[in-house]
């Protein structure tokens, strides 16, 4: 096969264009049950041509595992096991998510056996919560160690993946990678990988120059990580790799699909003024420094807001410094302002809009910002080390201060855990920013975001600091149990919702202190009737407790 | 006031004799309200002289804060303060808890306002749960810098505590402190004190050599640990200070009051030979190196049998290290087993009997030992680094893997989150061992330490890696949640529990894969049932779900 001029480009390691091969002819390396792991991180820098490929080949060849029906759940009940039905179906680890595209397709052919640690996407959500998909969601900055570990491959003699499917956009003379828009776990999936296939992606320009590349030794030879600045670097431009292990090179010429970020609205930036406040009042009170300490800002329309709030000028916070999971296209605007130093991620997944503006004004960007590996820029080690600033979103939070940010009722599964508590968990100041409710189908106001008790528990009352809704923000710190409620309920709870909440803290706080149990109160046989309520009548609006 | 010959040759810094005073004689330091540090973790090395004059003096004076009756319940109701009921009530902070003898007699008189972040006594207990005591508990590894930001002191203008008091087994020159058997939060409790008030134990020996301090800076000036294995020391032998700053030097003769470890019994055994039996399988699988790694275990019986199982010869296990948060008399053993080449900690609550032990060989033990403060002890950073092997004791564990550690049916605190979750989140092995059934007070296995849903949650289903009891142990690695409810409930629960345990999962599977939220089934409106079958009838054996 002869390579592109654009290709040879890229590619610096001769030997590797002897390796070049069309995606057609790698399907023999992807057994049924075969262990791959895939470079992407938020939908971004994930292998194309590959996947896709082999979704046709499953397609075209009835390949594809069954799909639920009424038999699977009976023969699931009776715990039979369903992988006889599988014909063609995959462990696959990828950092977190990849594109809609790819993997939304391998989903919807019912071809993931076993997935961790995150995902974004309507087939793969519907796969994990019909049973299809066996699905784990790890600390983001966990996963890749215990990837190193053999965990997630201890049925296998060899305990390594079969396959790594990586994305580059440009190769060394070495046969290192340089990765795209995100690093993700590819240093670790490369690693515990016997083969690798390398996409060089030829559409979007060469990242070289923007990453700092740690790869990841076991205990007892661990080291710590010297970072003591978000723009430290302390690893090597590119991805080392052993070049014995890359089993092809292909072209990969479509660039990451990524979708407009979901823009402000009124209630963001309700969040985003309260949260400036606090954020003013700890520097007031000699608690925080002038630039702050570095930001870590999650996904959606309240980071969104978040970051725009820090741009405009009534912020007034100069010289400040990010670190934190994934950039969007509001740091731009950050750095437009001059008010941004410094950023560091391990992904950034602009829209479409925020790429071509990225990349017609690399030379004033790229200075200021740096890709590591996801165990790197979610290192709890680190985060702790820095004092960063944590913000998040989640499903709901309780009035004592616990966050659910993956089970919907407790069992629905969204996204996954991502970065959320190696954030929180390790950030000095963790914060949790939502709205005080989201609409039901049938109540603008139906779903109440602060509950009595969450469903699902992923952030404990031990991490969180900081709850805020655009109804005002809870300052926790140093609270009771009983003063947090108080507190939660009067400055984050919707009006609709807070005389219900109280009602409910107060019959639970009698109860419980008079039993001596009155630490933490619970009525614990209706800790849901919220939810219940919800779910039988359409809003959490609930006329009265027990 | 003259100092005694024994004080003399503890206290090598002159200036401070002069600062001696009797306990009686500093009662004006305390005016109520007073934000107060003691040292001591795990009642070892915590003040005694002048905590136990201050509860004299409140005795005698009549100034107890009201205990809670139906009044004060009606006040609180009614969301009144009650802070003008109490006449001498402290807010108060020790690194972990102290002894029972000081702490208990301030609970009993009421004086304590608001205590963190972890507790061991009846009279606390009680107090924390009848409402007279704030309590709150951190992660022990987080409460020192937090104290330092600021946090727990955020209502008073300095941001600083008022009085430290500190105990300690001798001063340098310097006027630095060498601590007793705990270094616990001292160091931060220090440098966050306007006054500091030491108690200079003669009753026990000079642990001078013992200690390996590092004191708190804050970002954006934070450093790395560079600690790289157990033995590793980075800081100074004592606790620097501020001279100028010490108020009084109080001469303390009698020791720390500890009881008897709790013994073994057949359960703890029969969990430890399960433990065992699953570190020799990864040892085998070349997943964990033939000396394992550091050892973190915690307190109790079933810690006890652990580590008498690796002192045993059965375990075969040589050149051990342990890197934990306390060490019992059990260590002794497996020193004196020839298998233990080094152990670090931030207490060491051995037993009157196991304290003899160890000042009669002091010279075979010291050079092995070390004592750190809890910050470095419990420290993410350090733990996930050396890849520890974390053990711990729950409340109760569900069949997703959630782990309660800290309040009874949710709501009745026990003792606080210690160290649990600095271990078990970034230990390479995290482990929840726990007799399958407790007693209650009618049915000795009246109580399924195996739940469908944990009343509490501080461990989450993204931390926990394997679940011991006597019955068995579940390998939940790379597990889907479904995945591991199966596997728990048939190698974990008592078989009492299985039955009712599967009944109640297969249900919530059929129910929520139909509905599309089978991710992790619940049945949300009877997830409490079992404790609810417990609160009404003594015991959690259920006949019927729902």
């Amino acid at each position: 096969m002869e390579a592109s001029a654009l290709l040879k480009s890229r590619v610096r390691r001769p030997s590797y264009l002897k390796k070049l091969a069309k995606a057609e002819d790698l399907i023999h390396h992807f057994p049924n049950g075969t262990y791959i792991g895939w470079s992407g991180f938020t939908g971004v820098g994930y292998p194309k041509r590959v996947p896709t490929i082999l979704a046709e080949h499953v397609e075209k060849n009835n390949l594809q595992g069954k799909t639920t029906n009424k038999y699977t759940l009976e023969v699931r009940r009776r715990r039979l096991t369903l992988s006889v039905l599988g014909k063609l179906k995959y462990n696959l680890f990828v950092g977190a998510s990849s594109g809609a595209e790819t993997e939304n397709r391998w989903a919807k052919n019912n071809m993931i056996e076993r997935r961790a640690p995150h995902q974004v996407g309507k087939e793969i959500a519907k796969g994990i919560n019909n049973g299809n998909i066996n699905f784990f969601d790890k600390h983001l900055s966990m996963f890749p160690v215990d990837l190193m570990y053999g965990f997630y491959t201890k049925h296998k003699e060899n305990n390594r993946l079969d396959v790594a499917i990586v994305e580059a956009s440009a190769i060394t003379e070495d046969g290192g990678i340089t990765p795209g828009a995100s690093v993700g776990a590819s240093p670790e999936i490369i690693q515990m990988a016997d083969k690798i296939i390398i996409e060089v992606n030829t559409a979007a320009p060469s990242f070289e120059g923007l990453h700092d590349i740690t790869m990841t030794d076991l205990p007892p030879r661990r080291k710590p990580y010297l970072i003591m600045a978000p723009e430290d670097r302390i690893g090597t431009p590119h991805i080392p790799l052993d070049p014995e292990r890359v089993v092809a090179i292909v072209e990969s010429d479509y660039p990451d699909q990524t979708l407009p970020n979901a823009p402000e609205d009124d209630t963001s930036r309700a969040i985003a003024r309260n949260l400036i406040e606090f954020l003013k009042h700890e520097v007031d009170h000699g608690r925080l420094p002038q630039n702050l300490l570095p930001l870590q800002s999650g996904i959606g329309n309240i980071a969104n807001a978040v970051v725009g709030g820090l741009a405009s000028g009534g912020a007034n916070f100069k010289k400040l410094k990010v670190w934190t999971e994934v950039l969007q296209d509001s740091f731009l605007d950050l750095f437009d302002s001059g008010n941004l130093d410094f950023a560091t991620a391990t992904s950034i997944r602009f829209s479409p809009d925020g790429f071509h503006r990225f990349y017609e004004n690399w030379d004033q960007y790229a200075p200021k910002l740096l890709l590591r590996s996801q165990q790197v820029s979610n290192s709890p080690e680190i985060i702790r080390r820095l004092g960063v600033i944590g913000m998040n979103t989640p499903v709901e939070v309780d009035i004592y201060a616990h966050a659910n940010s993956t089970c919907v009722m407790g069992s629905r599964m969204l996204n996954g855990l991502g970065g959320s508590a190696d954030f929180l968990r390790s950030a000095k100041y963790s914060i949790m920013h939502t709205p005080s409710t989201r609409p039901s189908k049938t109540d603008p106001h139906g779903i109440s975001c602060i509950v009595p008790m969450c469903t699902h528990v992923d952030q404990t009352e031990h991490d969180l600091d900081m709850i805020v809704t655009e109804q005002g923000f809870a300052d926790v710190r140093g609270m009771s149990p009983r003063e947090r409620a108080r507190e939660i309920i009067d400055k984050c709870a919707h009006p609709e919702y807070r005389p219900i909440l109280l009602d409910y803290f107060e019959k639970a706080e009698f109860e419980c202190l008079r039993k001596g149990w009155g630490h933490e109160p619970h009525l614990l046989w209706n800790a849901f009737d919220m939810h219940k309520h919800l779910n039988e009548h359409g809003t959490m609006k609930l006329p009265t407790w027990g």
